[in-house]
């Protein structure tokens, strides 16, 4: 009635670099939607891991803020997405997020779908209707060494192939495929799906608001800058061992170098193998591995920890040991979810070669956290006091980096 | 802010006969408040029957989603209907489903109103007052038989008389006044009240979904046309029972064949007499009467199921020894209230002449089955992947007439 | 879709004195927002009593409906506002309602303020970050004889000092900041904030209502008229009284007659020191002191109770014992927070000087009668068939200043 909120395009026209972003993108409804339309039903989406779904006839179902997929492992092993919808009356098809099906029926008036998404049998329709119009809609998917990608658009953005290539070989090593899901965690962030990223992005909270995370990881890995003489010796500490990790994967052919591309493609990403602190084997709290068996063909425990994010929903960690992958969805304008798994060697005993909780403590720990630091986030930027502040340019400049591709591609979506 | 949704005129007009309708008409706040003012707002709407108010003074207070209306008995056995808000600083004044008053006070300041609605009693008021300009707003009520109709309209569609004229006979030889209320249960559905309403308006789904109900109904009576011999088979058997059943009628005078003017009326409606299972007696789990003491003055119990329909709102089963009627009213967007009671004679004794659980068992296991169906379309329908799919021109022809209804009323309500 | 809903201008344009208001003004929420930037944001607002923060460190925080605010006693003593929120990534800084501190830590990255509201430490930031500008945002704070009121204007009404010249003598004796807080309420009531305030605006519904408040307080005090032979007599009763209680206060130099600006100043008030009933002392149950240590310098018990109202959002009821103030904070377009607090004098013991139960009694009662009353009026304005209805001219006077007040100055505001 009063109605002076700036429109999107200005929103997006206006923002200083920087600076966080204005609070409508943080709480307006119509941003949601923009954000499901124009972010998530555009870009490549990470939704899980192949291990989820490894045997013909598995299937999966994940929501995107309102858009409901099932991916499922056909009889050739090939991963096939569709909408998760039902062609006759709309009804949804698969509940639950795991299943194992035959075909894919669906739950109101039996219309069967093959797990090619062909509409296999339709009961009462007349003789000149044409099953072949009404099998389930298509969703694109790709799989890097394992980790599943969709993309709900028509025409998916074409440089996923480039980036697989260029990270394929940073995560073969770790074996996804022949991993199992040890564990999973969903949260309920109490916060907007970008406050979650731009809280992943950057380690300047870490040292207050992490101690079981920074027993094993180092703040300076993900562009914590500190200033002072201590910092200086400690940033020294932190390069030397870097170059002595990446010398010990260069023997072992692994690559280990820094790639990143967040801002500066379609889909953004990064990558980079970090040491870790103390044993150096891996993110736990005695930063020892959590599982005897060691990933793929890996007989080095010190590997550190692989970093790989994607814009725009999710970041991963791969250790000699164990696999820990984060997956963002939108729920609502001030929620999200977080998807946790945890991942060790399919042959893996729980008991005897690893610790289920000992494995999952320090992201458990981790996650808690950071929802916390997204609600206080939150809290503060749906009031009216709320003013875009400065990002350490140092400490803060992924999350820029995340926010300057957000913007970037909001608005190709609006142009195009 | 990125706000391409069709306008309401523009999405009715280009709705396709023979398909579903869009996702806005299942989830838009908007057309929620649409439908509210331009159907029910202006159309008959089915509240509840005569028995809940059967003496003088006995009030029920019934929600249609914002309208608020409550029905009285007044001292001459009368009924009236009334907005259930006061003229003074607008409060609730019934708050009860059910109550037996003398007049109708107000909580907060005790303004009194006699059962004609007339304000009685307003204290402080200046002498210059005029009470008379305050009774309470009037609503249109009918009672058709027992079943009560309201109309929130100034001018209630003319049509009313002429079905009672077609529906009385098939429904007054039950002596609906001469009924109690032996059960009622309230559903929140979990999907827009049209989702409630296609899923009653046919039985495609019900040899999947309805183990129990199916014991005594047969899916051809609501319109399922099967392919196939045995379907040939089994609709031959129907047809001859249907003859049977109505020959068996015409002799007791009870009138029994189809009427149906579900989409050509503004108040559309459909009734025919159908046959059951198995002893055919009633829709229970024995198919036997499931009330000793049977209705009105029948003396057959084998007098099937009359079943009759109204748009927007509502359908009955009317057997030999018990009723069923069904009300749907919009909550929000989303959800809707399912309304179901269950009627015997009203000398009827709980466990002498009926076993409550068995007199309700079908059609509680059957409104539980629905209401998740229910669910499952609208949880599909409000998703991104959703597109209006075909109807069964044979077994979904009954939901079809009830879209084109509802296509047909909006649109008369937004040119009127 | 079918949007014809009046704008905010046409509806106050339209709005007829001496009826209470559309229903938009209370479901709406573009209007809620708009009481938000119109009214709350620009007038002096309630917040709370200084015994809440009476050492240095000590800071409350109190949310306005999206405006969060702290409050904080500074090192010299003096009373400090800043909006809730952190300068850097928006954080929420002060979480409890009450806490004491050294600086304003953010639970973030730790930027850390002094208790003046400047910016004492950020980590990591550059050489050239210019930490003077990046201060909390002041907000205008101002404390009348206890009372704590703020704004969020940037200029704030310049009329706030010349409340506190006509009503400090009143409030001064009673010594609010020598009282502790012996209890505190905190209701969300169910209706919009305005239903909340009308509600408290007049007595026409106490008699029927507020039976525990009626055996001290007397409803003519707060504008009932009630017509007939014996209210006459009662009112000449109370007429005597009233004279009686002022020229009991005149010799000992307390000011007690009415003084009304409640709808012709932008910061409207009103205050009148009122008989009780029977001994006169105290609003409770058996209209005696609670409190055997009387406020301030206080010797006489039997004071009546001073009532003290301002506009938008607060009253207060002080006696010779104990105070009660009351704040309302709207929540959503359908909800407020009424938060009731009891103060004693700060040397009172519980349990040797008051019993807290007899103190809250009467308060505790009547703030859940009225919390249902206002749902009552909740629920029916938000129906269809709600239509303004007229205000007792003498009875609800008070009311019709409220609502007055709140037209003027919402349209002040849009001209603003």
């Amino acid at each position: 009635m009063t109605d002076s909120t700036p429109k999107l395009p200005g929103l997006l026209a206006r923002r200083t670099r920087g600076m966080t972003l204005e609070a409508p993108f943080y709480t307006d409804p119509a941003i949601h939607h923009a954000d499901l339309d124009l972010i998530f039903a555009r870009h490549w989406i990470f939704v899980g891991v192949e291990p989820e779904i490894a045997e013909p006839g598995d299937v999966m179902s994940v929501d995107i803020g309102n858009h409901a997929v099932l991916v499922a492992r056909d009889d050739d092993m090939e991963l096939r997405a569709f909408h998760n919808v039902c062609r006759h009356r709309g009804a949804r098809l698969i509940e639950a997020r795991h299943d194992s099906v035959g075909n894919i029926v669906c739950p109101y008036h039996q219309w069967t779908y093959g797990l090619d998404g062909a509409l296999r049998h339709a009961g009462c329709m007349p003789r000149d209707f044409q099953a072949e119009r009404h099998g389930l809609r298509h969703v694109h998917v790709r799989s890097l060494e394992g980790l599943i990608f969709v993309c709900l658009a028509e025409e998916a953005p074409d440089d996923f192939e480039d980036m697989a290539r260029i990270v394929g070989p940073y995560i073969a090593p770790h074996g996804i495929t022949r991993c199992k899901v040890a564990h999973t965690e969903d949260i309920v962030e109490p916060g907007n799906w970008k406050l979650t990223m731009e809280n992943n992005r950057e380690c300047y909270h870490c040292s207050a608001a992490h101690p079981e995370l920074t027993r094993s990881i180092f703040a300076e890995g993900f562009g914590f800058a500190p200033v002072g003489a201590a910092a200086e010796a400690q940033a020294a500490r932190f390069q030397a061992m870097i170059g002595d990790l990446h010398a010990r994967c260069q023997l072992r052919g692994i690559p280990s170098g820094e790639i990143e591309h967040l801002a500066d493609r379609i889909t953004g990403f990064r990558t980079e193998r970090l040491p870790l602190e103390d044993a150096g084997e891996s993110e736990t709290l005695d930063t020892r591995v959590a599982c005897k068996k060691l990933l793929g063909d890996l007989s080095e425990t010190r590997l550190g920890a692989l970093s790989f994010w994607t814009q725009p929903n999710s970041w991963h960690h791969f250790m000699s040991d164990h696999i820990v992958t984060f997956a963002v969805f939108p729920l609502t304008p001030e929620t999200a979810l977080l998807r946790t798994t945890w991942l060790v060697h399919q042959d893996a005993v729980e008991g005897v070669d690893y610790d289920l909780s000992n494995l999952t403590a320090v992201w458990h720990a981790t996650n808690a956290q950071d929802s916390a630091l997204v609600g206080k986030a939150a809290d503060g930027v749906r009031t009216s006091g709320y003013r875009p502040g400065p990002y350490s340019a140092d400490t803060e400049g992924l999350v820029e980096k995340f926010c300057a591709w957000y913007i970037d591609r909001m608005q190709a979506g609006l142009a195009g």
